[in-house]
C-alpha cells in the first residue's frame, strides 16, 4: 500500500491523489486501506517515515563497507543520489511534511536528516585524523556538501552524467576551479619552480 | 501591510497567523486589509512575490559593481546570505508556495530562482573566459554552490562567522580540503620540483 501511495504521490499532486486511487493502485479494497491508515495525511506520514528508515538503513550498510575516507565519501554521495533518484516523489513529501509540521505534527524525516548530517561530519573528521584530507571547517563543509547534493539531485540534468558522485567529490574536495592550484604556492611560483628544474 | 505579514509569518506557523493579527500588526483596520487582499493565501503570495522582486533588484544592483569574477562571486554570496538572514520567514514561505503550487497556482519565487541560477552560471562562464578560474562543469558547480549556500543559510550557526562568504567561496573554488594540492600535479612531483630547484 505504501509503494502504491509512493507511485501516486510521485505522479500527481498531493491534493489530486484520492484514497480510492491508492486502494486501486495497491489492489486492495478501500476498507482495507482505511483499516491501516486513518486518512491520506496519515498514509503520507507513514510513507515518509518508511523512507527515512530506509535511508538510514542504506547509510548504515554503506558505513560497513570501509575504504579510505575519500572512497567512502564518494560511496555515500552515490548512495544518496541513487536513493532519491529511485524515489522521485520524496523531495515533495519532505517539503510537504516540513511545511505542515507543527507542535502537534510529526516531521518523520528528521531522523534521516540528523543521520546524514552526522555521517558526513564524522567522515570529514575521520579524514582529518587519518590525514587523508584536511577539512578546515567540517561543519561548514558538511552543510555545503549536503546542500549542494540536494540541489544537484533536484535540479541537475537527467539522465545523470556518468560518475556524477566522483565529480561532486572532486569539486568538493579539490575545488570547482580546475586551474593549476597549489594552496599557498602561487601558480607563478610553481612555474618558476618548473622552469628552474628544467635548467 | 506586507511588512507586518512578513513579521508574523516569521514568528508563527502559517496556520496560526490570522488576518486580524496582520491588520493589528500593520495598524490598519481589517476592512482595509481585505480591500487589498482576498485572504491570507493571497497576502502570502503577494509577500513572496515582493521578496522575489527584491532579491532580483538586489542582485541587479550587485551586478553593476564590477570587480574580478572571484570578488563578484564573493559579493553575490554575501548579498544572498544577508538577504535571507534579513527575512527569516522567507524559506518557509518559499517551501509553502512550492508545496501548494499547481497548474492553477502561481509560484512567485520562480523568477528569483531562475535569476540566481543564471547569474551564477554567467559568472562562472565569465571567470572561465577571463581566465580567472576554470570551472570544469559550470552547471554542476552552480547547483552545488547555490544548494550549499541554501543549506548553510538554513542550518548554519548563528550569528554567522565573520567572512562567511569568503570561506564559502574559498571552499568552493579551492576545495574544502586545505591539504597541499596541485590539481593534476602530484604533491610528490611538486616536492621533487622544489628539491630540484633548490640544487
Amino acid at each position: 500500500m505504501l509503494d502504491a501511495a509512493g507511485r501516486l504521490f510521485g505522479a500527481q499532486h498531493f491534493h489530486e491523489v484520492r484514497m480510492e486511487d491508492i486502494a486501486a493502485e495497491a489492489d486492495v479494497g478501500k476498507g482495507t486501506l482505511y483499516r491501516y491508515f486513518n486518512d491520506k495525511e496519515d498514509l503520507f506520514l507513514a510513507l515518509l517515515e518508511r523512507s527515512s528508515r530506509q535511508l538510514v538503513a542504506r547509510l548504515e550498510e554503506e558505513k560497513k563497507q570501509g575504504g579510505s575516507p575519500r572512497d567512502r565519501l564518494q560511496a555515500f554521495v552515490k548512495a544518496v543520489i541513487e536513493f532519491f533518484d529511485e524515489r522521485p516523489h520524496l523531495f515533495d513529501l519532505i517539503a510537504r511534511a516540513e511545511v505542515m509540521r507543527g507542535p502537534n505534527r510529526a516531521f518523520p524525516w528528521q531522523k534521516a536528516r540528523d543521520e546524514l548530517f552526522q555521517l558526513f561530519l564524522d567522515l570529514f573528521k575521520d579524514g582529518n585524523i587519518l590525514g587523508e584530507f584536511r577539512i578546515r571547517d567540517p561543519e561548514l563543509a558538511m552543510l555545503m556538501m549536503l546542500g549542494g547534493m540536494r540541489t544537484v539531485i533536484r535540479f541537475g540534468k537527467q539522465p545523470r552524467p556518468r560518475d556524477l558522485a566522483g565529480q561532486i567529490v572532486a569539486n568538493f574536495l579539490n575545488g570547482a576551479d580546475a586551474g593549476v592550484k597549489t594552496n599557498g604556492i602561487e601558480p607563478k611560483a610553481l612555474s618558476r619552480l618548473a622552469i628552474t628544474s628544467r635548467r
